[in-house]
């Protein structure tokens, strides 16, 4: 089964480039800490078994949200723009 | 018209406290910089003027999307707990 995601992370910086990395690896990166797209049940599978081998339980915190789909979610910025968006969106 | 909206703050640290006491009057807080809620169409106008009248154009983004409901979302973390997460969800 395929899901749209969000990701948040709270890492503390001294793993924040590793935990940055491996994300990039599966989805594109929306703004500092935030991360968008979508992934198979066996990447969702994997990249959380990277990240959690990588964060320190007490540390640091990933925030998943799952969305059937990009189409439902609307999304817009006040300020700077997002650092970068690939594509997709 | 009411939306469910997830906000995502990158902001300078001379700011963040201000940012974040304005997000909390309109939403509950999920992780450090993410917020939750549910907004009426005056509420986002109003939460959206106070936030431009604080943050810097240059250095600082608020990231803002907008869901249908929170039904279509399914969330889950990996490490430590969301910092708070007063109710609703």
């Amino acid at each position: 089964m395929v899901g749209y995601y969000i990701v948040v992370y709270d890492i503390n910086e001294k793993r924040v480039a590793k935990v940055h990395k491996i994300l990039r690896e599966y989805l594109q990166w929306r703004q500092r800490s935030v991360f968008e797209g979508w992934l198979r049940e066996e990447e969702l599978t994997e990249l959380m078994r990277k990240l959690s081998a990588v964060i320190n339980e007490e540390e640091d915190s990933v925030l998943f949200y799952r969305l059937p789909s990009e189409k439902v979610i609307h999304s817009f910025h006040i300020g700077r723009p997002p650092d970068k968006f690939d594509n997709v969106i």
